[in-house]
């Protein structure tokens, strides 16, 4: 079976843990032994691979993420890149054609399209082997419907034909009021859930129609002229011949911090002392500054590089305005080799921590409009500074006037305090160069 | 007149904004003007002004928040600087110490004693011209007592013979039940605000008899090892003959999240969005993370370099033993030549941003476990390294190995990133050396 995990999201519902490069399912929020935690996209590779079978996994990102994915996932796990994004049609033909072109999977293979983050149990991934029988030449095309457990204003609906356990569809109804949701489910409906069963033919057949392409190759290149739309509207609306199976266990959507400390194992993570008054309140602290809670009920801490949220619950689904006023660049990031963290901002001038893997390196690049100064304060590695090669360790200095090619390769890990000095210092400021070590 | 101004305090009461070395009389919390605002020190100082008459000011501290102080005193308020804390017996002995022996104040010359810190509007310190008049040979000692406006359990009450505007004291009641306060309101007690009067030389004539000696030199010589007793009990309680003069006026104790919160003109200090479900909430950020605070109640939310403070207004009274259990250095310090800010904890590094003002330098000094880089980020001046002196700028480097000797005199204003490597780095590692520009 080939799964294919759609991992995106702008990042602002869940502020401060949360920015454009981290989504929330890399937050490591969900307790798995004494103080390790384990992310939402961490916890759903787990669970399909608990299924047993032999699955192979895509995950579908922008380009933007793929550093900090592949920190979080093994070897074995494959990513189709999206150049930017375009939501889930554009994303999901192109994982299609990735694993097609790519991978020289089978145009007959079915594909299960899921996202990354529904908190569900293992029963959940292993209904998908139900799902994909049910993908036939008269269906194209599955879904797993989520049996409601109250009339949400929150999902989409799916209206199958009959309320059996698997079922012709019969329409589709967006996100209802309360009393219509009630109605739907009295005959049966099911909670879109996203997930999606069919042949890799009938997806690169529906990208040729709609895109006017269906290679992997062409996808990429045409990508950043694609219109905006989700699977749901391009695809599934006009399909009329659709099979759904409905799914009883446990799903939840995690994507606002009052549901996603529903089910977060511990109450608080990070630095945090609270007094015998807090009621029902958890605090994640990311920050490295102490926390201290007293009489909080029913609320939200949650603190990083980024900022501090304090919020009750319910109110914190109403985030994201309020995050839309903060204009500062992104103040940490990991990355594949490892993370950066601002530490100082001033008008001519930032100081950044840097973090570098054992055997990773920075990108071979230059600046027009900074200076910088490493401050080597662990860690041996060697520079390339203009072309020429030097052993670094602790305590040494390497000055990077403007104009200069520089790269730092790390021997062990290493932790390097970056202060660049300029004017208007941006991260749109690099000229990047191919170098062969 | 004489008043001396006792400025202690620990700081853990309105943590984090407060820490070891600089206490709530020097958080900016006073809204004076568009987004300017004074502390409770500047807020007494001005008020003390206001008075109109020939008064001359005398700060009692620690030598450890002397720096810190100078920051916010004109030049004509003067300092009597303790080695160490010992309570306000010592402090008001060496205070009235320093202003007979050091200033040459005649010892015929009445003082005012009065805590730093009381939140009152500006007839309280009118009340002084009142206060000393009661002072004689019959009455060597005058207190203020506030008219109670609650049965506080908080305050000792001064219990007079009369309920005149101005009586002889009967006795002292140290912090009552709700119950007893109450009693003693009908009788006319006065809460004890630690305002007392009294000439020079009676309270050198008790420090000669309690702690063996009455000039300046020798109080300091042996300040360290004198016992920590109160004013009220080494000396008040012990006094046959008081007068207490009633001050009806506001006089409030903002020791407390929630008492000074009170208050305080505005609502939020620093950067904060608050969304409109928050109420009687009060944020005061002193980090440079933006917070959002959604939904939250009759609550203080205080950030600082120290750390984070979410709590009721009433619980935050109970804040101590938490704070008591957070082990870490001081993360930032205003001092007279400027601030300090640690921005990144290392096993076996430091690095910190220092504010240099112009004209202003650091001690010459060297470290023998940490060899430290000074990043010059922003300014002019020049270092001396062992004698030898450097100009320096925005963006130079300077290496200051283990041993070495080293200082920088600020130009203009400065700012700098001071790298600091070695192990067990610490602020006692540091060897103070004269040196003569």
């Amino acid at each position: 079976m080939q799964i294919i995990l759609l991992s995106g999201g702008s990042g602002q519902r869940l502020w401060p843990l949360s920015n454009d490069i981290r989504s929330k399912q890399f937050i490591k929020i969900f307790n798995i032994a004494n103080d390790q935690h384990e992310s939402m996209l961490q916890r759903t590779l787990r669970q399909i691979r608990n299924i047993g079978e032999n699955v192979s996994i895509t995950v579908a990102t922008s380009k933007k993420q793929e550093t900090i994915l592949k920190k979080y996932i093994d070897s074995d796990v494959k990513i189709s890149s999206e150049p930017c994004r375009k939501n889930t049609f554009p994303s999901i033909a192109l994982a299609a054609s990735y694993l097609h072109d790519i991978q020289k999977i089978s145009l007959d293979e079915i594909v299960v399209v899921c996202p990354v983050d529904p908190y569900v149990d293992d029963n959940f991934f292993v209904a998908f082997k139900q799902l994909i029988k049910h993908v036939s030449d008269e269906f194209p095309l599955a879904l797993m419907g989520i049996n409601p457990t109250y009339p949400s204003e929150k999902y989409g609906y799916i209206i199958p034909v009959s309320t059996e356990e698997v079922s012709k569809v019969k329409s589709f109804k967006e996100k209802p009021d309360c009393q219509t949701a009630q109605k739907y489910i009295e005959v049966g409906a099911l909670w879109n859930g996203g997930v999606f069963a069919f042949k890799i033919k009938y997806v690169l057949d529906k990208a040729q129609k709609l895109l006017g392409c269906s290679s992997y190759s062409e996808l990429i290149k045409k990508y950043d002229s694609f219109q905006s739309i989700s699977f749901d509207y391009a695809i599934v609306e006009h399909e009329p011949n659709i099979k759904v199976i409905r799914y009883n266990g446990e799903w939840r959507d995690v994507g606002t911090w009052n549901t996603l400390t529903e089910v977060m194992d511990t109450n608080h993570i990070g630095k945090a002392q609270v007094d015998e008054a807090c009621k029902n309140l958890h605090i994640v602290n990311e920050s490295d500054l102490p926390i201290i809670c007293m009489g909080i009920e029913n609320a939200v801490v949650a603190a990083s590089p980024e900022g501090i949220l304090i919020s009750d619950k319910v109110r914190s689904a109403y985030i994201k305005p309020f995050v839309e006023n903060i204009h500062q660049q992104i103040r940490f990031a990991e990355k594949s080799w490892g993370s950066f963290k601002v530490i100082d901002i001033e008008n001519n001038s930032l100081t950044i921590k840097v973090i570098l893997a054992k055997n990773q390196r920075m990108s071979y690049q230059c600046h027009r409009n900074r200076s910088e100064i490493w401050n080597i304060i662990e860690g041996i590695g060697y520079t390339i500074i203009d072309g020429v090669k030097r052993n670094v360790k602790t305590g040494d200095i390497i000055e990077i006037p403007i104009g200069c090619k520089h790269t730092i390769v790390a021997v062990s890990d290493m932790k390097i305090i970056e202060v660049q000095i300029g004017k208007s210092i941006n991260v749109e400021d690099k000229e990047i160069f191919e170098f062969n070590l």
